[in-house]
């Protein structure tokens, strides 16, 4: 990166902003969003903050054929004082580039990508709710556009962050849910694209998602693609089990994405010296822990929804509950220490939280 | 579908055709492209031929996100009368589908899908070349276009073809090529999406192949992604072995593409009364077969080479040099028969053809 300005375009008209209380997750969008160029011998370039419009792309671009591209997800909160802030944002920006080592994408300076991401969030602050439980939904992306239906790594790229102001995940509390075990399909395996986070492993799991709906359920579970046996991730969240007192969470292995949610629950389980280990778990042994009244609490971890408590897993036929359907004690707290870390209600020990900028007048 | 009228809107220019002798894969577009519309009350609409130009899309559409998307490659063929004819396309049709329906992408009418390509095809038929190994690449793709970041099916999707003037595939006789066996990554696993022809796939495959090409090879051998033992495919190719006279290809097991060359070749080698079988292939027996002068032909099958001779497989730091490194005897008699078929020179007892439309005056 030689020019590191960011240009300034500004939308000449405002959007009329959603009302709190009827946001719904990543439909709305504000009045900007930021784009950037890569070019072969230019490297990143052209960094812009301009109006939200649609994107001109060429149809034989690769993005539309390939499938090379990337993404990250992470959110602003508003605080009672009225401050934007992020949480742990350095988290996506380092893994953003991970991601695109193992698509073949040229990497973005984070430092400077983290500073868009601020300058970008700052000029749309109007548009950060402050309703309980609300936030807003940043969205940075890659995606290839060199026009050109050749199998080969893109010669260029846009990155683009846009942002979606998003309700409540929980609207009456949080809400445990039933989870299916998959069998049949796969998300990632070994030696594939699992641990990055990219379009083809979203794609892939449409299929199961839409099977398991017809059956009451909220999300599947994935089991490793070499045995599947061993468990990954539920939906698109990683997942916890605290077994006797332990917290279990399968170990990253190359296939299961590295979630910052999942970090922090770990820092935060150390933290409260509560016994947590990585490693790998089957459904057979999880099923015999629960058998004999082991397993105590179950979640999913995730920028969405921090923590999703499962009620209940379906294996072969056999519907395991847990907790008695609730939501249990320390899935409670991690999710209550998390949010309150996050809207600043709580004191940040860990230095998670990073300002976008300070006492901000306006309000909506 | 309700409505199968395909509306035209010509192009006011005409676009400058590149010479028949610098014809680079996939780069150069004809002037006109076929568009349709899925929206979720309306169904698969709004099907068009209009001038080749950009696509307006916007930032938030799910193909950037979540890479619900499929696509098609074939091609239309110049004969020495000056018909314009294609080679199996209602297979690609078919597959369309099939890959759709893993994708969650809603069906398309195959007959109507052939009927705008031909007439797209026909439209466009100035820009088929008529040097010698030349041809006229199709693109059919599906791209999902719903402006909403939640990870399910999207509700819009569009269906579009585009048309790219293609040089000969070997410039000076067929070629074998180096290919190195992939013990790092794997392109698919069962449960995957390996059998559907979507984006996710090649991006997974691109740095495995960056990694192979540092070495001086031209594709990787593809292993399954459950104990890394057995051949799937070669680069985006199927793959066949003459062992002891007999070609065995990888038998379709859910990871492997179903190659509509892959499958006229099985055909051919039928008809011809040549052993042919479609069964689990290890590389184990295959290096057995090689020490044991066994292993007479190995050549890759896809719309792009027809046929592709491989001349070295290097597997854990053994290489394996096929038939002296040179194309055999069976390779050389499928490719000759395959494109002697397309291009018109030969018979077609097995009704491969379809004409667009016959005896066109025009000529490049």
């Amino acid at each position: 990166m030689e020019d590191k300005t960011i240009r300034l375009q500004l939308s000449e008209t405002k959007k009329e902003k959603p009302n709190s209380d009827q946001l719904i997750f990543g439909r709305a969008f504000t009045d900007h969003m930021f784009v950037m160029d890569y070019s072969d011998p230019l490297g990143w370039h052209n960094a812009s903050i301009v109006p939200y419009q649609p994107l001109m792309i060429d149809p034989s671009s690769m993005i539309f054929h390939y499938g090379q591209s990337v993404f990250e997800g992470l959110k602003a909160f508003r605080t009672e004082d009225g401050d934007v802030q992020l949480f742990r944002p350095e988290k996506n920006l380092e893994r953003l580039n991970r991601s695109s080592d193992r698509l073949c994408i040229p990497p973005i300076d984070e430092e400077f990508g983290l500073k868009a991401i601020k300058q970008l969030v700052a000029m749309d602050k109007d548009w950060v709710p402050d309703a309980d439980g609300t936030s807003l939904y940043i969205r940075p992306f890659i995606i290839s556009t060199e026009p050109y239906l050749g199998v080969a790594p893109s010669r260029n790229y846009k990155f683009i962050v846009i942002l979606s102001p998003v309700g409540a995940y929980y609207k009456e509390g949080i809400n445990p849910v039933k989870i299916a075990v998959e069998n049949k399909y796969v998300r990632a395996v070994k030696g594939g694209t699992g641990e990055a986070k990219t379009g083809g492993n979203y794609a892939a799991s449409l299929k199961a998602q839409e099977d398991v709906a017809k059956g009451g359920f909220a999300q599947v579970l994935w089991l490793d693609g070499v045995e599947q046996k061993y468990i990954e991730e539920v939906g698109s969240m990683n997942v916890f089990f605290k077994i006797n007192g332990e917290v279990v969470t399968p170990k990253l292995n190359g296939s299961i994405l590295a979630g910052i949610t999942r970090d922090s629950v770990i820092e935060l389980l150390k933290h409260w010296n509560i016994p947590v280990s990585e490693r790998r778990i089957s459904m057979d042994e999880l099923y015999q822990a629960h058998q004999e009244g082991l397993l105590e609490e179950a979640f999913g971890s995730g920028t969405a929804a921090v923590i999703s408590p499962i009620a209940q897993l379906s294996w072969e036929g056999k519907d395991m509950v847990i907790n008695g359907g609730k939501t249990g004690e320390v899935s409670q707290k991690v999710y209550d220490t998390i949010t309150g870390i996050q809207y600043g209600k709580l004191e940040d020990p860990f230095n998670w939280i990073e300002k976008v900028e300070a006492k901000s007048a306006v309000k909506q």
